[in-house]
Parts: structure tokens; sequence; C-alpha cells
């Protein structure tokens, strides 16, 4: 059955990708492991993740969306280190044989695999028996030159801008919006930050709901702006725990400071919500956004750092990249308000150990 | 929390691996992708599986021979490729956090990983909840010279022998008596087939009953037997599901039908437990022990097909490789009797979807 399964689902509907691909996919699904072939010249990259129903996705997420964010994310990682895809491989675990969870998450995945050409070549499945949790991990491989070591966390340096790409924290809404609706903000949110949350939740514009919630549940890895940041970016990494957590790692690999502008985060928010402007208390909403940008979020924008010689350069790459900041010597992430106060953020990202989802 | 746990269990004692092997990990755990060197004029083969609590380890197996399975499973389908291991990739999903089990997969994990020089170069752990159970998802990744492209199980041609390493059904034998010591042997096998078996555990000898808990504990990897098969083996895969039913994948991918040798069979298990021939029913334990051997075990031995005249070059690789049968044209897995007869062997090896754990 198992194999059955694994030829309807997986072999069959992936085939002409993995065929597609067959100068660098030698062997693929079936034997005991997948050959690829690494161009000459080039090093292997690889990144790996695994999601847990309710812990990473919900029971009742649309298996196309579960199926699009699994791969997406590790894409991301890619991306992160401008790699360019080579293949992935797959294993579930699941509960019992769901015939229409595998085909909408087999479609989904498809989805993301055929749009950055990125082939399944291996895997496995296994049913581990009724009231267990969906378990998904993926494995993505991917090259890049051999002379592009990519974007170590610990380059960032003094004086360097820091980057990024897209509206950090969009997935952030996206999940408050999905706790909303299920009755469970207070699981994401509590005290003050609870109001506030609910008070800025009430006012989104539907345009930006739609937005925030496709982010979350189909959020597309930068694959192209990794490869373009070669020589340009320092350290690089894909936000996926929130602006706050995810440059922590970078200051404490690279031993320096981060400074993030209030007006430079307020105005991503303003140019994606003209009308934000229109609310009496437009100083609060953008206050509680850049909390929660700052917070959490699988936005999967990538994060950089690089030198001011390189500010035109970036920003030819195209809309939607932003200097937000400034590394400096010293430690510890901060905020310049317009008033050019600093105030110091503490890290407060996604910790899996603690908290079930947010 | 969750860093904490990555450098205590992980990144601290697996870092002196990686550092030993800063020639091809260029990039390790810590940051978005790993960055690995694939050798020039090398293919890149990779293979993953997952590893589910009362599914494929018990619960209450130690941590340390669940580690070393975890990675020796994925090790030996490189062997099985002819592929020498460069690293390799972990997913855990925990319940919650447990230091001992931690402490203790992590030493069984790094036996491995050092005795076959496969530095550990990334991962992820994410706690599931209480109520949950372990996974353990490992990638592996090996090289191999550009011209082979792995034993395709397609690869099996009529005339060719069929060879086996060690003893396969040795670990089944450990299994059972696992199942045994649990009082649930009945969860194994049933019938008339549970007092055969019954009755063979019985009669172990110490020794054999020593070897068969280790096999299955703590399999070896046939990685150097893998790299020896280069131009010789046709197919060749590892045993995880039985010779019945691993031989059926190379069967059914290659077209074509294989008739194994009794008497071979016979004399593996003779070698190992030469005190048989003094039990009364030695043609009975001598069929029971070809039944297992056939239905199942973890043995991660290799089997292979070969053209004859590569017999005296696979026979002077090293004591215990056996030719236990012979491919023909046509179809199934036969069985030949000393006296000349032919029985048809019916599949019965591992079904995940089918059987809990057998």
């Amino acid at each position: 059955m198992e194999f059955d399964l694994i030829h309807r689902h997986f072999k069959t509907p992936f085939g002409p990708l993995a065929r597609a691909n067959a100068d660098t996919v030698l062997l693929g699904i079936g034997d005991d492991c997948a050959a690829l072939q690494i161009s000459p010249g080039q090093n292997l990259f690889t990144s790996t993740d695994t999601l847990v129903e309710g812990v990473h996705f919900f029971s009742d997420d649309a298996p196309r969306t579960t199926g699009w964010k699994a791969l997406a994310c590790n894409l991301s990682d890619l991306a992160a280190s401008g790699a360019t895809p080579l293949g992935f491989t797959l294993n579930l675990s699941l509960p019992e044989v769901d015939e229409t969870w595998l085909a909408g998450f087999s479609a989904g995945l498809l989805e993301v695999a055929t749009r950055f050409n990125c082939p399944l070549v291996g895997g496995d499945t296994t049913s581990a028996g009724l009231n267990t949790l969906k378990t998904v991990s993926i494995t993505v491989f991917g090259q890049a030159a051999a002379s592009h070591r990519g974007f170590n966390r610990g380059h960032a340096k003094a004086d360097e801008g820091i980057w990024v790409s897209g509206t950090p924290g969009l997935a952030r809404l996206g999940l408050l919006l999905e706790y909303q609706k299920r009755g469970r903000l207070a699981e994401c949110c509590r005290g003050a930050e609870l109001q506030k949350v609910q008070a800025l939740l009430a006012v989104l514009p539907e345009h930006l709901v739609r937005q925030a919630v496709s982010r979350l549940e189909m959020p597309v890895p930068r694959i192209e702006l990794g490869l373009m940041l070669h020589g340009l970016a320092s350290a690089c990494l894909d936000l996926s725990d929130g602006l706050s957590g995810d440059l922590a790692h970078v200051l404490k690999a690279s031993e320096v400071a981060a400074v993030l502008s209030q007006t430079s985060l307020e105005s991503i928010w303003r140019h994606l919500w003209p009308e934000i402007d229109q609310h009496a208390d437009v100083a609060g909403l953008l206050k509680t956004l850049i909390a929660q940008t700052l917070k959490g979020g699988d936005d999967f924008e990538l994060c950089w750092t690089a030198h001011p010689r390189h500010r035109d350069a970036i920003q030819s790459l195209g809309a939607g990249l932003h200097c937000v900041g400034i590394i400096e010597q010293g430690s510890g992430l901060w905020l310049r308000t317009p008033g050019e106060e600093r105030k110091r953020i503490s890290g407060t990202s996604y910790n899996h150990f603690a908290e079930s989802k947010n």
C-alpha cells in the first residue's frame, strides 16, 4: 500500500519535473539513494525543516497550503544562502492514509516545486497510527558557485545598512487573524498587547487582510533576490521568527549592535496601507504593527546587511527592498524613534519550546 | 531554549567532526543552509528516512541504540549505492525536552557519525507537545565518481548471481526476541508460524541471541563493501524489509525472476550456528530460520546481483559474502529445494500501512 500511495501522490505527479531535470537528477524516487549532478565549480547547499500539525500548521488548514508552505519555507533557506534549487526529499509521517489530504498536499507541493524548478528526488512515508500528528520533514538541495560560501551570519560589520524585502510582519498579521477566527487570539498575545492587537485587527482594510492571510499560507521564497545579492550582502537570513528574533542571530554571530529606524519601518506599512493616516490613532496602530513585526511571523522575506557603497546597486534590484536600520559597534537591538531617542528591544521571537504556536 | 538544546546535544559534541572535515563542510550548523563541497568529478548521493516511536523503535529502547540506528539505516542506503558519506541533517520532533534521552540519542548518533566520518551539518528540533511520538528524520549526503550512477534496481539480468553479505534474518531474530521479551510475540507471527518461532527461540544459543539483538539495535552499514562493488554489482540494495520483500523490488524493476537456493541459505545459518545439527528437528529449525529471513529484518546487509565472471573477484573481497541464488528470465521469487524442486515464495515483507511493526 505504501508503494501505491507514493506512486499516486508523489512519483506520478512529480515525475515530469524530475524528467525535465534529467541532467541533474541522475537517479530519483525508487532507489536507495537519489543521485544528483552538481555542476562543475558549484558547492552543494542544503537545508531541512519539519512542520508538525498543531505546531507549524493548523489541523484544519487546507492541505494545499500545508504542501506549499512545507517546501516554500525550505526554499527560503536556499534563498537566504543565495543558492539555486536542485531538488528536495520528503518524509511524511501520517496517522492514517488520508487520500484527500495527500492529494491536496501533493498539489500544493507541486505548485512550488514547479515554480522554482525543484524536483522531488526521494523520501519516505510512515503510518504512525491513529491519534498521532501529521509530521512533514523536507530537505532541499541547491547549488551556488564555489566562490560563494553563503552569506555567513557572522559577517555583519559596523556601518552596514540593514535591509529587508517586502513587508516583514505581514505573515504575523495573517497568523493573528487566523487565531482570532478560531477564538484563540489570547494564545498569541496577552493583557494590554491583546487589546492593541484587537484594535488593529478591527480596522485592517480588506486588501490587507487578504495579503496577510496569503503571506501566511503561501509565502513566496525569495530565490531570485538571494542570487542577486551575491557580492552585495554580507550577512543574510530569511525572516521566519520575526525581525527581532532573526536579527538577534546576526548580532550574536557578528558581535555587533543594530539600530532599526522607526520611521523606515512605519513607511513600509504606510506604503502598503496608505489609508492608515485617516485613522485617529494612527500612531498607536503603527506602534502595534511594528511591535508585531518585531515579534514574529513566517514571512520568508530576506533580511541582510550591506556596505553603504552597495546602496544604489541594491535599490536598483527592484521595488520593495528597504533599508530599515544600521549596524553599529556594541551589542543589542535598538529602535531609533523620530525624536532620535533609542529604545532597547528585547528578544521576543518564536520559541518552539515555550509556546505552542505564535 | 531550543538553541541551548541544539548547542548542548548536537553543535558542541558534533563540532570536532565537522571541523575535521572543514574541506567539505564549508558552512555547518547554525546558518540557514549548510554548504558542502562535492569533490570534482563526483556526483551527490542522498537518502532520507524517518523513525517514529512505536513504529520503528520501541519507546523503552535505549536512546543510544535509537541514535545509532537512525543514522546507520540512512548510511546503509549510501552503502547500497556505493557512495562515500559526506554529512547528514537531523530533524527531531519531541513531545517535551527530555535531557536524558537527548544525551543518549546524541551519543549513539555520534558513534556512527565518527565511525563513518559523516559530520552533522544541519537540522531542526520541534517540541510537538505532550502525548506525541518522538519522530526522527535523517537525510544523508554522499558522493561517488560521476561515472558511477549507483546500482540501479532495474539492472539485474538473467544468469547473474544473487549475493548477500553477512547473515540476513539475524535482525529479524533480534526483533522476535524483543517482542517475546515484551510478551507481544503474537503481533509478529500467528498460528502455526507462532509455534515454530517459539520452538526456534527456545533453543537459540546465547551467542546467537546476543548477535541477533546487537544486529537489531546497532546494525553496521556496509559502506566499504558498497565501494568495493563498483564495477562488479549490477543491481544492489540494502536489506531492510527482508530478503523476499527487498528482492521483489529488484525483480519488478528488472522484469526478471529469482531462484534462491535453500542449501545456500541454510549453509549461512549453519556457519553461524554449527550446533544446530545436534538438534533433533534441525530441518524444521532451518526451515523456520529461512522463512523468517525471507519475511523481514532490518539487517542493513547488502543484496546484489553480479555477472558470473565476477564470482571470484567478489569472493576475494572478504569472508561473509554469499551467492544464494540466480536471476532467471520470467517473473516471481522461487526457492530451489535440495531435491531441485521449486516453490514460489509470496511477498510477505514489512508494510508500514498493514502492521504496526514486525
